[in-house]
């Protein structure tokens, strides 16, 4: 077989690879980025399909076009503008399928071999293994409890990377933050490179403390910043519906290389989806996921507290889904995790969140587990760790230390 | 703006921007690909998701395996079984949101810059459309009445392309097919290369004359053929599931590649079409297409006696959706779109489908429109061909003439 130079560096992701392991029922999971499914709505989804089905049947099961359902991106530019007060009129907003297609046709149409990309460290996985594909060179910016590093980013933006993606609101895997002011002066670098923010916001949502802030494309010029959104976590990621933002030179290269790459996102999904929205209250049903996540967080948070010893320092995060663990420099955690899996509980060990090999790191989920299993779980995992802690480290000298965030 | 340099060569649909001046319903337009709306099995669709909903709806909004719904991919692969004799395990079976982007995966995992992919001509455009993405370097071997000029091929496959692009039944644009002996000489010259046949086949079960003949798949090696399918014809393409079959070693690099792409398809309309397939009968629905699509082919081919010159030669297909026209070198069919549409009838001229330049060639479609509009369109049409053709060509000499399939 002669594959492409590509395939050469990707491996499948290290955590659907993870979630396998973690089918089996009896493993409290703690790995997965899964929203809880307790929370979809999955019987105002029946009757949004029925009525789309009875009403416009032919258009819904019809090819359509590659932009998206026309009142669909109508919806999300009316919600820009209520929420922010940011102009990004429908035909600036392009539907992908989920947003991970967004990251890929970023990718298909900024980078050729050897382009830089600027992520944060830690960063997302997807967005990595999309970017990998298309021969990304990556550079890192850290990041820390108000963001990313401003020193790090302005560094690094003198490199003129192609792309600066950021994951600014309760980010994946660590769920950090970036503040109000760390947004305000990333813009402002922004603004003077000639770098494309590509700002992933599929959490932004679910805050459940503080004080919501805008995205950073609040602060830029649309020229500047690619905004990607999507459905999975407000609504429900079956669906596959996301969506990505650009001005418009950029938007008719994307839209270009979607249709090349499956034509347009399907109009059966896009349909029921609209259908739903034009006849539920979104922000009731956000409201609801908000309230179970933040007491899902809460429980994990105690429970770590009671459970976990001291020397692994965990995050408490704000909003989102994740929380971001750190190790004392030289334990593995992925030590801990094959431990952890002879408990039968499981979590993310932070290694293919850095693109230099940290090891010292994990992510925890808690929206999709319990507060009974987030509790058994964590105090299993409590013990893990103070048995490999206790061993010692084993990681080789000199390995870089995760990120305190 | 920096984009990347694959965006160079690569246009727009062009069958995509004619689309959009034929949604004036007042143009009678054989522009599409579109199949028959009126064919979409709307209720039962709209029963499968009902079900689907109410007994399974966490587990079809939430997030899902790359490679497909598992029942999905039995059925898939018992189909094969009991339509060909082919055995193609449900492993080597991925689920891709269309088959577009089957055609954009293996580009992926397949080309680097220059490689060369050969293709039948004239050629399906959203194939093209896909390699050009990825750089390819085009040859091409010719269609005839029997399906492609296998003297070509054994050249052509000489020059050792990575891709042979086939679409054997019923081919978009031309409506050929080719016979069992063409498929079995392809196989062996195809065995003997160092090539992969990526055989697109969403048309084969839309015959209505003659017999079905095995997809080429069926006399190679599994090594030598990743064999795609769809159910947009035959079901309906607004959900948007199509499927590539590979050996175990592309399968892997396809399911990486379609991790980093969109994750995985719609769960949603995944279990809906499963449904629908578990509690309808497919084959009785697909009888009731061929049957419609029968007559308005047999109409179209009517008319087109009744109303062509002579000149202009058309072929009448046993399947499918597509006729495929030629006119006398020299005749440019754009000019005479440019005059049919003022007549509000709309058809494809041919040179997007060559990637070298031919004109005198056009595509109808004839699955999209009743066999009144059908009559009145080709009636319109034939005037618009007799008044160009009796002004004589205005092509540049030294055009090559479109091909008498």
């Amino acid at each position: 077989m002669r594959f492409s130079a590509r395939m050469g560096g990707v491996r499948r992701s290290y955590i659907r690879e993870i979630l396998k392991v973690t089918q089996n029922p009896e493993i409290i999971s703690f790995a997965g980025g899964l929203p809880s499914p307790d929370h979809f709505p999955a019987q105002a989804m029946a009757r949004a399909a029925a009525e789309v089905l009875a009403d416009n049947g032919p258009q819904a099961l019809q090819y359509a076009t590659t932009e998206g359902h026309p009142p669909l991106r109508e919806f999300i530019s009316r919600r820009y503008k209520a929420t922010w007060g940011l102009d990004i009129p429908a035909e600036n907003i392009l539907i992908t399928t989920g947003s991970q297609q967004g990251l890929d046709l970023m990718a298909k149409v900024m980078l050729d071999v050897g382009d830089a990309v600027l992520m944060e460290r830690p960063g997302y996985l997807g967005a990595i293994q999309a970017f990998s594909l298309f021969g990304a060179a990556f550079s890192t910016a850290d990041l820390g409890p108000r963001g990313v590093d401003l020193d790090q980013l302005e560094e690094r933006l003198r490199e003129r990377p192609k792309i600066f993606y950021a994951v600014p609101s309760f980010q994946n895997p660590s769920g950090a933050t970036y503040d109000a002011a760390t947004r305000r002066d990333a813009a402002r670098l922004l603004e003077n490179s000639d770098t494309i923010l590509l700002e992933d916001n599929p959490y932004g949502e679910l805050r459940f403390k503080g004080e919501d802030v805008p995205p950073v494309r609040a602060f830029l010029d649309q020229e500047r910043c690619a905004l990607m959104g999507s459905f999975s976590k407000i609504a429900s990621p079956g669906l596959r519906i996301g969506w990505i933002t650009a001005a418009p030179e950029l938007m008719h290269k994307l839209v270009t290389a979607k249709q090349a790459s499956d034509l347009h996102t399907s109009s059966l999904a896009q349909r029921i989806l609209y259908r739903f929205l034009e006849t539920n209250d979104l922000d009731a049903h956000i409201a609801v996921i908000r309230q179970a996540y933040g007491e899902r967080r809460d429980c994990m948070v105690e429970a770590i507290r009671r459970h976990f010893p001291e020397e692994a320092r965990t995050t408490e995060p704000e909003g989102g889904m994740f929380l971001w663990g750190t190790l004392p420099a030289g334990t593995d955690s992925e030590e801990v995790f094959a431990k952890a899996i002879e408990r039968k509980v499981a979590f993310v060990p932070g290694r293919p969140f850095f693109v230099d090999g940290t090891d010292n790191a994990f992510r925890l989920n808690f929206s999709n587990s319990t507060p009974e299993r987030i509790e058994e779980g964590i105090k299993r995992m409590g013990q893990c760790l103070k048995e490999v802690m206790a061993r010692g480290g084993s990681a080789p000298a000199g390995a870089e230390p995760g990120l305190d965030i």
